[in-house]
C-alpha cells in the first residue's frame, strides 16, 4: 500500500460544507451535528465550533453494525459512539467525509436507532465517490469525485488541524 | 377518512416504471427484483411478467423492523416476506408503489440483510411523494407529486388487475 496526495483540497471543500450544513440547518435550527467516525467526527466538532452551534456534536461508529463485521470485526481504536443529546424525536444532520457504497450509513442508522427514534436524518458529505450499492443519498455534498475501485480516499488531519484528504492504493 | 380519486394515471406511469426498471436490469440482468407488500409486491409480480424474467418476484414486508412497530404492532394481513432466492451476493432492485419518508425503506433494508448481505440494493418506485426522514433516495421514479402531510396515497388494484391511486384523507 502506497498514500499518495489527490489535488482536492480539503480546506476548501470544507469551507462549501460549512456553508452546506448552515443552511440545512436554517430550516432545523434545533438539528443536531453527530460525526461517523474518524473523519466525519473531526468534521462535526469543527462544524459545531465554526457555526456556533451549543454542546458539542455527537460522535458515531458503525463498527457493531456493519454488514461485514464478521470479517472486519473490532479494529483498534476504532471510536465509541458517543451522543451527549436525546434522539428520540430530534432532528439528525449525520456528518462524513467519504460517502461511498453507502453501507457505512445504513450501519449508522441502525446505530443510531439503537438510542432513539430522530424525527429525520440527513446527510452531509464532503465528497461523494459515487459506487453506491444501497439507495442511500446525501442532502449536501460538497464534490463529487471518481477514484478506481481500489482506491480508499480517507480524510486526514495535518498541522494545526487542517484538513487534507489522503488516497491509498489497495491491493483489493 | 374518505377517498378519492386522484388524476394519477397509474397505467401510464406503470409503463414508465417498467421502461426504467427495464434499464436498470440492462446493467444487472442477474438482479433480483423484490416488491414491498403491498403495491409494491404488485408492480413486482407484473414486471417480473412482463419484463420476462425468470421464476417468481419476491415480496418482502417492513413490519418486523418499522421504527414504529411499538404503536402499529402487527395488522391482520400484514403479508409475509418471500423471498423465494438467495440474497447473498445479489443485486436486488426493490419495487415500491410510493415512497414518502424514506422509514419503510431502511425497515425493508434490514429485513433483507435478514435474508443475506446482497451485493446491491436499489431502488425503484412509481410515485416519490417527497418529505423524506432519512437520506434515502430511489434510483427511479416515474412520477413526482406533492400532497398534503395528512394526505395517504397507496396503490389499489381494480378491475382485471389495472392499476389506480386511492388518496386518503386521514384525521392525522
Amino acid at each position: 500500500m502506497s498514500s499518495t496526495s489527490l489535488t482536492l483540497d480539503a480546506e476548501a471543500l470544507y469551507g462549501a460544507l460549512r456553508d452546506g450544513v448552515r443552511r440545512l440547518l436554517a430550516d432545523r435550527p434545533d438539528a443536531a451535528l453527530v460525526g461517523i467516525w474518524s473523519g466525519g467526527a473531526w468534521l462535526a466538532a469543527r462544524l459545531q465550533a465554526d457555526l456556533q452551534l451549543a454542546g458539542e456534536a455527537g460522535v458515531i461508529t458503525s463498527t457493531l453494525h456493519r454488514d461485514d463485521f464478521a470479517e472486519r470485526g473490532l479494529s483498534a481504536g476504532a471510536g465509541n459512539t458517543k451522543l451527549p443529546f436525546e434522539i428520540d424525536g430530534r432532528h439528525v444532520v449525520l456528518i462524513d467525509d467519504v460517502l461511498f457504497t453507502g453501507r457505512t450509513i445504513r450501519a449508522v442508522l441502525n446505530e443510531l436507532y439503537d438510542f432513539g427514534r430522530p424525527a429525520s436524518v440527513s446527510l452531509a458529505v464532503l465528497v461523494d465517490r459515487g459506487g453506491r450499492e444501497l439507495p442511500i443519498q446525501p442532502s449536501f455534498t460538497a464534490a463529487r469525485v471518481t477514484l478506481a475501485p481500489q482506491q480508499r480516499l480517507a480524510l486526514a488531519q495535518g498541522e494545526g488541524g487542517r484538513f487534507a484528504f489522503a488516497v491509498e492504493n489497495t491491493s483489493a
